[in-house]
């Protein structure tokens, strides 16, 4: 199979973790016969730097010509200081997922038996958990009309939904719910936002069309308690935008091993998929960053985007194997235990595949 | 001294701990010599029962007259189910604190050695987590214009605050950091939200008036993950409204003493007490729930509306006494010990004063 994939690296310890997991998925692919073909295109404050704008469209171009986008990170200090900046990474991200229609984000939560005492919590609170947020990325206050008033005295921020945004993503929801365990968690503040009662009745008016998912409604704030009292009790769980961007973050520290969270945006055109985790500016050039949220999202991307679950469950095996030996970043070596290196991570994968 | 109380027990197991909590009080105003006028009114579920509305006027003349509001817990399960009913138990919540102008919802999280081990979190994490959340409460998304466009298709709530709104949270929560570790973290979505870049660079503005406070701006979903991983990190932390509901509910559970947290809601006119803990409605009657919130709460008044911080530390000794004496109900009650019902944990804390 030819897979046509753009790589946005950008910033920090985006390029180097990008790096390692190109590597893997090159083996992978001469091990069963496929043909990648790497698009780099700037992203990021990188971009920023050499063009001007952090998003640009020759990027866009390349994103909409390939079959994936595999992304690092992007973010960077100098622009971290003054939210106000006309020009910041973000905004790039936040276009990047409008232009390319990325309106669901698929964050699962999961844990490795060998990285169990790492978490926060304890051991018998997130032993089995295996969740996943749909979170709505393309719409609601992150969108909605901004600004001020009163000679910038009043700020506002609009958030709006219609009920064919919710539609497009609780499908999304229900579809997944039923290659798991058929139970569906929508998250909103129906007690008090007009457009979390959309979402509300348009979920429950959908109900009907997957008789098999058990449907439970949870208010943002109750959904943010149990998340750390028993994470396990969930499984598929949508939500809209910025509960969403609250909530995966939570859910992300809860299994310890936020490090290797992968992560996919879908939508209407080309699927991304990226670690979790940010730019990491201080560890940038020194080959110390975990590879292996970058590498499992690759494995996403095989499995999601090229419908490759062989592909997929090989680079999942070879990751544990080096978790259970001990081949790891700094983040994860245990204390007096050696410290691989990012690319030395990479090369053993390679190695053992 | 004479104290004039408005006295909201509301639903559920509101009427049980706001009784304990009544008997405590008086108990501690015979000791200093201080005499209690209570003034009971409705409010919640049995207030829509009784008269139609969940925060009667008489309700609210009862609580402009007093000199500062205990409340217990309102909701009931028939008004759960449909969060888009004309009439709700929680419209009464935000009409109170809106015609009452409690802008600032003080919501303490803290732990006591002997309930540690309650917590989810590991006690290392959790250990010696004392801190403050300000969550402003009767501005933002809340109470932004919303409603419903294109024959209901689309749907929209509008965030809107004021540099004056802000400015009066923000004023407390200096105030606050100056009696405690002089540490403020201000939370918002300044990369996202117009209303979180006035809420920063009307914060910014305000540290040269406490010079000796330090500042943090730090990111709502930053923030979402840092309750977990270091909750001891944190002291006084403020927000908007949305954040603080969904945050302060979050940092509730970690402390392992939910069922303890008191609150305190204050602002323009009468300030308002209340445990975070809800109405428990399959409690109800049955004498098992946790009076201690309340009594807390109770505490808060003491010291905060009245300045009486003997009153207030004589509550919360005898509380740690009953904690470590093992005095406590079915939540807190050690495995193979005696479980106590509500009214017999104030009988003993009125008997041990
Ligand atoms: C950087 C920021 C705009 C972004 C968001 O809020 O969506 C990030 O927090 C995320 O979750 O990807
Ligand atoms: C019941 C609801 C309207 C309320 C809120 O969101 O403010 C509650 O969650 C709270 O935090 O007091």
């Amino acid at each position: 199979m030819k897979l046509n994939i753009a790589l946005l690296a950008g910033d920090g310890i985006g390029p180097e973790v990008i790096n390692e997991a190109v590597k893997v998925s090159d083996a992978i692919a001469k091990k069963f016969n496929h043909e990648i073909t790497w698009t780099p295109a700037l992203t990021g404050a990188c971009a920023i730097d050499a063009v001007g704008v952090p998003y640009p469209d020759e990027t866009h171009e390349v994103c909409m010509a390939a079959d994936a986008v595999l992304f690092g990170a992007i973010g960077h200090p100098k622009y971290d200081n003054d939210p106000s900046a006309p020009v910041r990474p973000e905004q790039g991200l936040l276009l990047m997922r409008k232009k390319l229609g990325l309106f669901a984000n698929v964050r699962p939560t999961f844990t490795f038996p060998s990285l169990i005492d790492n978490s926060p919590l304890k051991r018998e609170r997130i032993e089995g958990t295996d969740l996943v947020f749909l979170r709505e990325l393309t719409g609601g206050i992150y969108f909605g009309e901004k600004g001020r008033k009163d000679n910038g005295e009043t700020a506002f921020d609009n958030c709006v939904y219609t009920r064919a945004e919710v539609q497009r993503l609780a499908k999304k929801g229900f579809e997944l719910a039923m290659t798991r365990s058929k139970k569906l968690c929508c998250v909103d503040k129906a007690n008090v936002l007009e457009t979390s009662r959309l979402w509300r009745e348009t979920v429950q008016a959908m109900e009907k069309d997957y008789p098999e998912v058990t449907v439970s409604y949870e208010f943002v704030d109750a959904v943010a308690m149990r998340l750390v009292q028993w994470p396990n009790s969930y499984d598929v769980l949508i939500t809209e935008n910025l509960f969403g961007d609250i909530l995966t973050d939570e859910a992300s520290v809860i299994s310890g091993s936020m490090g290797l969270m992968p992560s996919a945006s879908v939508g209407e055109h080309t699927s991304l998929y990226e670690p979790i985790h940010g730019s990491y500016p201080q560890a940038t050039g020194l080959n110390i960053a975990n590879p292996l949220a970058t590498i499992l999202s690759a494995a996403m991307m095989f499995e999601d985007a090229f419908g490759l679950k062989d592909e997929a469950e090989a680079i999942r095996a070879v990751v544990n194997k080096s978790l259970e030996q001990g081949i790891v970043t700094e983040d994860l070596a245990a204390k007096g235990t050696k410290a691989y290196k990012t690319s030395e991570v990479g090369d053993w994968l390679v190695a053992n595949l």
